[in-house]
């Protein structure tokens, strides 16, 4: 529990590698954890070669994390396998939906946070890619994933080169709600987000951006509205090309 | 890491009660784990009133676990508490799209999975009930989920009563790839399934189901076509009734 609770996001690796025997210990602990009736809907790519990386490094909008670490790994929803099975034992699957890519990606999620709290424990550090769902189509093609496979996210992990701050978390109180979902009140949000909002770092941020709010570097720059309605398009997109919408 | 590679579900619990001590230490130890841009975009609603379990149960086809257990936890994609922070900071939110949902569900998923590994290293038993998004309207209906706000998984804990037999698992090259995915041949598919299609208790699934194959019980009983369809259309709607898309 103990890392755990002091985890930080490691974005800088030391160039020792990671051996095989360990990241497989990794991955077979991680597969252990729940899935959808026990169907293990999930693939994981293993991303070691440099020349993979270089590939993959501008669908992930050249994080440093991607080229540094010994190993990036992606982890997706991925119904093609059972879907095989299926059609190889006279039966008829029926999973080219979107229901069926949820249940693939939450399986995908909880394996990959599984790793992610393995490897920690073993002394590694891990960083999650949240752009793999920005472009999955660039994704798609460089690991020539089939129909029904689905890139849901990507963790890159290395052995700590050096140990960054611990990042802040709204309070306790402001995440979790007693019997039924208590709506916040302008009161509410004032005092969840008072810590986040006083940190120097985010009164830096706020400074060297030319905004009035911390929430207006989310808005205009990191998160905006016209970003998230294109990667929206994208995914659909994308989403169809594998064969889980139509 | 023992606690992961040992790990079983537990669908039995005793009536022993979890302490809040206990359980807010597992929240905020699930809390500090990955977050996109850290925006912590998730809410847990508790359920420990039997009332409240009651009405949630026809949502999850009355799964026995979630009125036997003391504790239910709903982890929510919640893109509504940072919109609203957002409104109030003079910032313009562009978060009722697809792409923004999903941020929200990995999110959801990620601390909902850290919350079952540290529960299970402090002695509790959980249970995952992938109903969450098959019955979403009623869900939220029932825990008065505002808009951006939406169902992710259900988690039922409790302390163990007994210890079930640990399930069967995929081998682990049947699911890992290097450098680029292999797709399957036959051969593949044959070898990667076998030991799951030689168990006992999966060959009297195939007999008490009057099926050919285990696959078919998947395919005509647990997890039909038809069903996932319906479900699909269920989920789309209710991820326009929150805002989520249009």
């Amino acid at each position: 529990m103990e890392s755990m609770k002091n985890r930080r996001t490691v974005r800088k690796y030391l160039s020792k590698d990671i051996s095989s025997e360990l990241l497989n210990d990794l991955l077979e602990t991680s597969f252990r954890s729940s899935t959808t009736g026990n169907m293990q809907l999930y693939s994981v790519v293993i991303t070691r070669d440099p020349e993979m990386k270089e590939k993959l490094s501008p669908a992930h909008y050249h994080q440093p994390a991607i080229k540094t670490a010994p190993v990036v790994l992606t982890f997706c929803a991925d119904f093609g396998r059972f879907t095989k099975w299926c059609e190889q034992r006279r039966a008829i699957p029926g999973y080219d939906n979107f229901q069926s890519f949820m249940n693939a990606f939450i399986d995908a999620v909880i394996a990959a946070q599984t790793f992610c709290t393995a490897a920690e424990e073993a002394g590694l550090g891990i960083c999650y890619l949240g752009t793999t769902t920005y472009n999955p189509q660039m994704i798609i093609d460089i690991l020539k994933l089939p129909k029904l496979v689905f890139p849901a996210t990507t963790i890159t992990v290395g052995y700590p080169d050096g140990i960054p701050g611990q990042a802040d978390r709204l309070p306790l109180n402001g995440i979790i709600h007693d019997e039924r979902y208590n709506d916040y009140t302008p009161a509410d949000i004032d005092r969840i987000y008072a810590y986040k909002e006083s940190l120097a770092e985010n009164r830096r941020f706020i400074a060297e951006n030319t905004k009035e709010t911390l929430a207006q570097v989310f808005t205009d720059i990191r998160y905006t509205k016209k970003d998230n309605e294109a990667l929206s398009e994208n995914f659909m997109k994308a989403l169809r090309q594998q064969g889980f919408i139509s």
